[in-house]
């Protein structure tokens, strides 16, 4: 009984989060488990895990790097911090970005593979291919992920 | 001077979750604000700023794509879960799925953005440009992300 | 005066081929050369040159490839020939495989480099790097390009 | 009989051709069929049709595109004619152009499509939807293969 009651609330708690996230827009941290969850819950309850094989997503990502692509395709060189993009535009890359993320965490997902701790990983990796001490000399700094 | 013990006390426990990481690996759950901070950090002592343009960090995201795509294209249709593939074809799917977040993370942060909010936003609005009721009925599914 | 009616001739021809193309659907064979020329005239007539950088070609060209990747994204294997796809659907790919195509001779063209002859001489690399006895024995064939 | 002669020639014509390529550079105009055929043939000789399947395919063009993008993704805004690159560099990039045609070619193939034409139809197509009068008023040109 109080399990259930327990879980109530939880729902509760989930589903005026969700409302408010949209017009808030606090800045919560995001974490890669809640966002696989999400997900996995998103496609269980559509019927759409049948359609979620690992190369069905990988194509869907590539899908929506293009898409991003475009964003950015006539623009030449764009600044940091997007100085003279509109409200709009913003709006629509950070749709893409997210896009983007979302096939990824999914792809991770029905592989069976944790994309943050593997982040994690490859972080450290990259931390100790490239030492900090590193002095770049030209101007083709080796990857920050390769 | 309490504040340069605790400085120092930070590294230390950084640098211990660093190399603890790689070996350990527990699944300790990874936030986006994490991941952004550590890669803006990792560009900063490395000199590495003046070349995260948001194009070319875009480029560079597309590259890894690429690799991401290279390890799936001769193998034909892939079941969940990778039930064939060796420890090593894993590890390098890891690395190369995390490469398209890092870049992905550290894009969007040179744009100024905030990417786990703008996936929580997105899945709160494919929740409702897809009720949970919708009912597919050919196998094309409409996309998670669009 | 000879030169001004040749001239003229040569953009008749020129124009009735264009609306020929459209309905008669001849397999003529297609060059290089002739897509460059063609779309180096579409750019120049449309003031549309200073777009037309190599970064903007090459992001419009990715942009253009995940739109193809969309068509194949959630249709699991897809056999040779298309067996199943409606007239409609393989319109729509050869627009989309054509619009991949149309950026990367594009591309080439402001790069200054003659794909056709480039494609040649890798085809031909190729070739010695992979003499035709090579005998396949695992289910990862090398590529033929790399 | 003289047919015959002919056709020796032709084929001998041919061979020459292939050793001279690689060392000559003549600029001959390539066609796509003539890639198309080529790349047939290689792909039969060598075992590797049955690895050609659309879906393979297109993962391996979205590799060589990453590839193609590994190129630029340091350089910040490229100038038309690649003015300062090295003859080496531009070589890379000949390479990599050459894998993305190499693997669209191919890819149209196995689906049974004609690129030549249908590139040859978008570019009426687009012809007819941006006439050559257009105007362009701000930084965002459409497309030149939308």
């Amino acid at each position: 009984m109080l399990r259930k009651l327990l879980n109530f609330r939880n729902k509760l708690a989930k589903n005026m989060e969700y409302s408010n996230n949209e017009y808030t827009r606090t800045t919560r941290d995001v974490s890669l488990h809640d966002l696989s969850r999400r997900l996995a819950e998103f496609a269980e309850v559509r019927g759409w895990d049948q359609y979620h094989s690992p190369r069905n997503l990988l194509l869907a990502l590539v899908g929506e790097v293009g898409e991003l692509s475009e964003i950015f395709q006539w623009k030449g060189e764009v600044a940091k911090g997007l100085p003279n993009w509109s409200c709009d535009d913003k709006e629509h890359l950070e749709e893409e970005l997210s896009d983007v993320l979302l096939y990824l965490v999914r792809l991770a997902d029905v592989c069976g593979l944790d994309l943050g701790q593997a982040a994690l990983t490859k972080i450290v990796k990259n931390a100790k291919k490239y030492p900090a001490t590193t002095v770049i000399t030209d101007h083709n700094p080796t990857s920050t992920s390769n």
